[in-house]
């Protein structure tokens, strides 16, 4: 069990301490509703201060001092941040290479680091080269001369098809596949030709991609995840698509081909992406949305098809009241052919009138 | 081959025979075009009762008695449900313990229970625990520390990770991943932070999920399915959220994180639930639909985002018709810009007749 | 590596050769951008014919002749085809059988033809038939009486329950499951009872099935994926669907159980489908539709629910505007509230002077 002095976390997340005895020994993190005595706990945010009177924690991470003070504080301007740090430290498990088990099946002409784990049941193809302290779980698949970075860790059942090259310190869930091929057919008649996909799919370091996300390799050239992207489960990245550094995409989203998404971008959840247009950086897309056109970077938008987020929501509150809206519109058309009829007998009238 | 009397079949499904010879033997269970003779098959309403002419079973379970009855016939008020007891009966087979076989993995300190079957290539990580007659496919793993229940059935390339729990007389369908990360990061600057997803998943007794789903081990406690959930393939639920007792989810759902999903929901195909909300017990969504806010209990919701189905089928009819709409409106304006020139020209000329 | 002058090339695509030396040799198809000489490349529109400028390629497939020739040209009306029929001569690779490998597991009652690839890891159940030159991939899944025909390619982890047929030339990419049980449960109170799914799939020859898909099995009959059909990835298809010749499903598409969909359909990424209805032959459906209700042959449609396709884009157009059509009609409303109150008070001041 870990164990560390309030001073010693507040200096891992670079906080202030207040409010008690620094040497508290703390031994783990847990949420408010869940901690016991001896745990630290955290607050995204000052207004909802009054969630803290239950919690059992010895202490708490806060945005900023609060007004009164019941416990031991850390300060720290985003303790959501200090939260990720504090977990890490005392969840953190030492690796143990378990070196390559016999019952793998390693291929011709592959190379392979130091500290490695390959697990029972891993498919390693011929002339792959995996890097120092690869972790290869169990039904992992690796076709010929793909490329593994080190200390990537390909959970249960991936797939990575022929020379597809992943990066350092990836990180992808069970079931994904990185590699199959794109969804590209000429038409002969009513028939559909297959062109074959002779690219492949470069993932470069630290990304992580969720559980059975499926990423295709290009028709020619390359399918490109860059640096720091982070994918949810379910996830559908078409061939040639390029996705750009930091950028999230939430499950189930789905990006068809040739489409170059930018850096720093938010895709929600179940998102569908048209091919070939591009994204542009920090574009912010709602949920469910469907992007069928380039968007400029900074862009947030939603709907199907997408347009500004604040005109969307606005839009949206009317399709809500269109049955009412319609119905002042038919009653709108009465009063003014009831008008209509007035104006036109008053205009009768008037010249029967002006003729006497 | 089985093979039953219609007394029997009427005594199983609770429903009263009637038009015939109860001693008749049946030998199978088949829709109204496949039937064969010695066939029973079923009539979900009375009104579809046409249908029965072509026929070639053999006696037919309804909900009512028919007019005329042509053959013999088993009415029970629910016969859909009459339908999968019968069908259970005449489908099912005999559980046979393979054993476990050598060509699987078994950790250290793993318990196993009476009568399982392990497959080849299955992977069963340290101090599992693995209940009686519990089936574990080809390509199956476990990791560290699970727990399967009794009568459970793992398909093949079903991956769960490290601690989850899953109870008795559970399905996991093919290529299922349960405990895979949940999407949790902290920003810190453009980069992002994976904070450690330290929980786990429980998924309660007789639960069903379906193939290539994803079910991601909570942040910090647990994600939870709860006893009798039903759900298709391709869904996604996230870190920390929670499906009540005897809910439905159709196929490519998905619900984003620490959401509260009540008992006897129902999930239309494709929604979307936003995360850090509810949705009361008896809700009902329909397909596509996109759930942002909580929703209060026996709520029928459909659009993106959504509303009152009712008042959804409505407006979405009106959609259809915006271009209508938009017409009259131009055309409205048009005749209260002319109206109040009449109007106007009348005035002066009022006004001017009164002067003199 | 591969050669061809261009005479061949044409000759292979039937189409015409101009501008230059028809003997020249070519050892390569990439993209405008990528080639290097000695490469073809092709241009699918003459319209575009300025990016050619740039382009290293020896030789460019092109549909109609260009105004000025700068390099050999292959004249066909159909670029797009012969870039398929080139890339497949310059990529194919001479099929090698690698044979039945021993850490597989073969079951009983299993027939085998000839010159087949069996890798490690892979399963297959009693009573299994696989055709001639089949090639399984590590972690393919075979259940009982499985028959998968001649030249069909399973890739890693893909999964096929008992009795499932697979025709000839099929292509199940990796993670995909073909006959896990339909979604089907008849309701007893609050309970669900699980409909025993005693029903097949059925996969026609050229089928090509994408990654991490799910194919169910039927309740009872089959589920039917005709000759041809094309499947992205992440697509989900419920049981006793039938899918006609020659259709395309793009990623994420999902169809509820029973419904027909027709021959030369297409449906785009993330379509929803609703259950027991039919699409008729070579109908079109926009990305993120939801189609609820039968369609007729030949539509062109989109929206949820869906219909006609250029409709749909005028609506969500106003859609987009309706903010500021409610200004304007309630703009309308006042001046109308104006116009009957200045008419009632000329008719008021009409019928004071008539009285005089």
């Amino acid at each position: 069990m870990k164990k560390a002095t309030l001073r010693e976390l507040a200096l891992l997340v670079g906080g202030k301490f207040e409010g008690g005895d620094a040497n508290l020994e703390i031994r783990g993190m847990a949420s408010l509703e869940e901690a016991e005595e001896g745990d630290i706990t955290f607050l995204a945010e000052l207004k909802s201060i009054a969630r803290l009177e239950k919690t059992r924690a010895t202490a708490v991470i806060v945005p900023s001092l609060p007004p009164s003070l019941s416990k031991p504080v850390i300060i720290t301007p985003n303790p959501y941040l200090a939260y990720a740090k504090i977990q890490a430290f005392f969840s953190h498990q030492p690796y143990i290479a378990r070196g390559i088990d016999p019952r793998s099946h390693i291929g011709q002409g592959v190379k392979i680091g130091q500290e490695v784990s390959i697990y029972p049941f891993v498919f390693v193809g011929d002339r792959s080269q995996i890097g120092d302290r690869v972790v290869l779980y169990p039904g992992v698949y690796l076709g010929e001369s793909v490329e593994v970075g080190e200390e990537t860790i390909l959970y249960p059942n991936v797939t990575v098809m022929d020379r597809c090259i992943i990066g350092k310190r990836v990180i992808l869930h069970p079931g994904t596949i990185i590699g199959a091929d794109g969804f590209g057919y000429a038409r002969d008649g009513s028939h559909y030709v297959k062109i074959p996909q002779v690219g492949i799919v470069q993932v470069d370091d630290e990304v992580e991609i969720g559980a059975n996300c499926a990423v295709d390799r290009a028709a020619m050239d390359k399918t490109w995840i860059k640096t720091g992207v982070k994918t949810d489960n379910l996830v559908q990245i078409g061939h040639n698509v390029t996705v750009g550094e930091d950028t999230i995409l939430v499950a189930q989203v789905g990006i068809a081909g040739s489409t170059v998404v930018g850096s720093r971008v938010a895709l929600g959840g179940q998102v569908g992406v048209a091919g070939h247009i591009s994204i542009g950086d920090e574009v912010r897309v709602g949920g469910q949305s469907g992007v069928a056109q380039t968007v400029p970077p900074g862009a947030v938008i939603s709907g199907t098809p997408a347009f500004p987020h604040r005109e969307w929501l606005k839009a949206s509150l009317i399709f809500q009241k269109l049955p009412e809206m319609k119905r002042t519109l038919v009653a709108l058309e009465k009063r003014v052919r009831e008008l209509e009829e007035a104006v036109s007998n008053q205009r009768s009238a008037f010249s029967e009138r002006s003729k006497k």
